[in-house]
């Protein structure tokens, strides 16, 4: 049975199954997403041309479900001048003494950018709730205010794209072994990782409130199965690619009359 | 006649008197405006020690209106390193190519500070409008964003106190003929003024839906008759200090059991 991507509220997280992948062939489905990949390539060069929007790719996820591996593989053909990335690690000092929000908006992409957020404001629901860093008097708000940003930034022509790459406990460990294992993934590991992994189900609790609470119409979640990476990627491309196609594009118009340049 | 002072929408600006003082000798109210910044000094030092709410004090109003010289004034006792300015000027290329808010919310200043905001996100729907920088489509849907965004800082903690510095014309005349006749105020006119002035009647219209607009029970608008400094400044430095009192500040506990303290 076909699984949605795009998540419709209500939703319990147990209807949707990490490891689908539509019955699809793995090696025919990296070729579809390679062409998609250069098709967003192709996309960006108009975006970047008309200046007119930007592009966010939000992901989000437990560790080790393959954020950074999607945003490397979504963009692999893409110009990287065009492209903000930011990684929202713990918040600094700096940081905390702002509102949640306000790290997160200075770091929006410009017109004409794809800018991709490696977690975001929602690790202030997630972490910050699972964790018990703030009561729940402050963190309950916060679907609210985020949805009131997000549709701020959606009317001022920023495509807002959000992904939760939805992973199963057990490929976790696999992964995660994996890190400890692989020298060249050595560094990867944290401690940190383990003490989250711990708290599987109130993570997925705190994922599924969200998607419940901040999947609107302007910024819609989206449920990417994450246990096979190829599907993962396949997914996230071919959302991002609809996307940036539903723009129509054109290339802008030259801002002066090209047949009377002449050039000596 | 009192005049009212907050904004209880709907209001019309031809009700209001920038000449009005409400009957008050100028040196008495002069001495008053100086307890009330010296108190505004003491409730910073307060705000300073909690690092929990932040106090913002926006200015608007036409050229030669008294920002610069009403945030001088109110601050006049406070301690420098607590304070964040921002003057908002033209945009930059890299604030064109983000949202209006965007520039705007990277200077709301931190917890514990006192920010001043000399212009703000309202030129976006004065300045821009008057001049018709964009289009009204653009424009317009900015009340609501600009109400969003405000909603977002004031559950956030900071204190929006947004202050109307009501000059009259022929006020603005003789301020204006000031610059031009005395040599240390010279480098502040500017031909652009002018072109400001012979729209007039344009930004009034557009203040006043700005004031009706984007007048909210979190975070209401302020006229401030400015015919006369000395009341101008007696009414921001009274509304400064009532919203700071309102928070009740107390110098925070210790951290540590300072009675188990021993310096050696």
């Amino acid at each position: 049975m076909k699984q949605p991507v795009k998540v419709v509220p209500p939703i319990r997280l147990k209807d949707f199954n990490p490891d689908f992948h539509d019955g699809l062939d793995k090696d025919a489905t990296r070729e579809k997403t390679t062409k998609l990949c250069q098709r967003i390539s192709e996309l960006q060069d108009l975006l970047y041309a008309n200046a007119r929007h930007a592009v966010l790719i939000l992901l989000q996820g437990m560790d080790t479900s393959g954020k950074d591996g999607a945003a490397k593989r979504v963009l692999e053909f893409v110009e990287p001048a065009g492209v903000e990335t930011a990684n929202f690690k713990s918040p600094s000092a700096e940081e905390l003494a702002h509102d949640f929000l306000w790290r997160v908006h200075r770091r929006v992409p410009r017109y004409g950018h794809i800018g991709v957020f490696n977690r975001s404001h929602y690790e202030d629901v997630l972490i910050v709730r699972v964790m018990k860093l703030q009561p729940e008097r402050v963190w309950r708000p916060r679907y609210d205010q985020i949805n009131a940003f997000e549709k701020h930034l959606v009317e001022n022509r920023v495509i807002l794209l959000k992904f939760f790459l939805h992973l199963s406990k057990a490929e976790q460990a696999e992964r995660l072994r994996a890190r400890l294992e692989d020298k060249r993934k050595n560094w990867k590991f944290e401690s940190a990782d383990l003490e989250m992994r711990k708290r599987w189900p109130q993570f997925m609790r705190a994922y599924e409130d969200t998607l419940n609470c901040c999947s609107t119409t302007w910024a819609p979640w989206h449920i990417v199965p994450a246990d096979r990476k190829w599907y993962r990627d396949y997914v996230i491309a071919r959302v991002v690619v609809g996307a940036m196609e539903k723009l129509k594009l054109k290339w802008p118009k030259p801002k002066v009359d090209l047949s009377k340049i002449k050039i000596v």
